[in-house]
């Protein structure tokens, strides 16, 4: 063990890649603030270049400290082309609400939006491609995985995991109401926000359910009316707790 | 007027770049269904490259029969690449479901997603962009540009439109429950779906509204408790239709 603490950075480092240009007052480089976005989704968009061409795929991801994960089957397009270690963007917008105003010009919408630039590649190695293939399960659901069987090698060769340690991110954030020019305030029209959130709806057992299974503790935290947000986050949390 | 009818494709053309590989079965090149996913939103994510480094984009858009549109302010770093005319994909996702299964393999999302290809440009042509400049906020709102004021000419110059016609492009779904392996439906585990859907909230009036304004009807169709997605399709119907 060594005495030297290295520093850690509470901030990603700001480049021309990931400075934020549009509406500045929104963006921030504050790892927490990146993580927070990240944390409270499920579904990315990857973009990646293959002879020019650019392609924006959304795929399930995860995350782990400042690295993430992604995965798909051998045949994708995309995991071709990742196997050799490739330049990715892999973005994560939250859609909150939308914003009524006085004038065409102030209409926009709040949102959550996270940015994070680096170098996507395959995971070879046979361990560290299975303890990401049972984290995307946890991760999601924390502790499930023991309650599953082992994944079988057919399996295992189907899937491949892309793993993008963090290099430069940024976030954007809107979250306020609308903001008009002072003059239009005056004008007789309705303004305002109508928020919108992802809500979890009632469960829907397989057909084929074992009769008298009942949905385990693991999935407790999905109660139907809560907002799928919030709970992705704390699901996050107990996996980073190591399970419940 | 010509008396040759010019054939109709309900189909995009397939070709490398949106043929769908993996999980093919649920892909589709039907423009209708292209369409639908769509429609059922305002938030997408354009992927675009810059000196062979991609990014991905969120940002709101539009769509006028095969022709996408979006916007942003001048000074974004992608609306100066996209001057020149650029390739991009601009992809659209809807979350429906966590899907949970009796081993992590089959654990999944219930999803609607969309990718355009084409070639986005910016629009030059002053009558062209003002007509989008309505359209984003008709579309969502039909019928709203008539009841606010014109836009100035500092709006005008502060806003540029992107616009890119379909060239190609696919759909893929997931709607349905559980696959599980035949074996492992003996197992008793808890197994099925989570739906999840984006919902409409209470509207929260601009603090500074004038007494007694009432929210319009052309916002009516966004009542709370409300799927989103719907909305959006009903909404695009009555744009499309020539406002409320």
């Amino acid at each position: 063990m060594s005495d030297v603490i290295e520093p850690v950075s509470t901030s990603f480092p700001v480049s021309a890649r990931n400075r934020v240009k549009r509406v500045h007052e929104r963006g921030s480089y504050d790892k927490a603030a990146v993580f927070a976005i990240l944390d409270a989704a499920l579904l990315c968009h990857v973009s990646y270049v293959i002879d020019g061409q650019p392609f924006c795929t959304p795929t399930l991801f995860w995350r782990e400290g400042e690295v993430l994960y992604w995965h798909g089957s051998s045949a994708s397009r995309m995991l071709k082309h990742l196997k050799a270690g490739t330049p990715a963007c892999l973005t994560v917008s939250h859609l909150d609400g939308l914003v009524l105003a006085r004038s065409g010009f102030h209409h926009s919408a709040n949102y959550r939006s996270a940015m994070c630039f680096g170098t996507a590649r395959f995971i070879e190695d046979a361990d560290e491609k299975l303890a990401a293939l049972k984290g995307v399960v946890d991760r999601f659901y924390p502790g499930r995985t023991q309650t599953l069987r082992a994944i079988d090698p057919q399996e295992f060769k189907a899937t491949m995991v892309i793993t993008m340690t963090i290099e430069d991110a940024s976030a954007k954030v809107r979250a306020k109401t609308v903001a008009d020019d002072e003059a239009d305030y005056a004008t007789p029209l309705w303004a305002g926000v109508i928020p919108v959130a992802q809500m979890i709806g009632a469960g829907e057992p397989c057909p084929r359910l074992i009769p008298g299974v009942e949905r385990p503790d693991h999935l407790s935290a999905y109660r139907e009316g809560r907002r799928l947000d919030e709970t992705f986050v704390e699901m996050q949390r107990a996996y980073e707790q190591g399970g419940e």
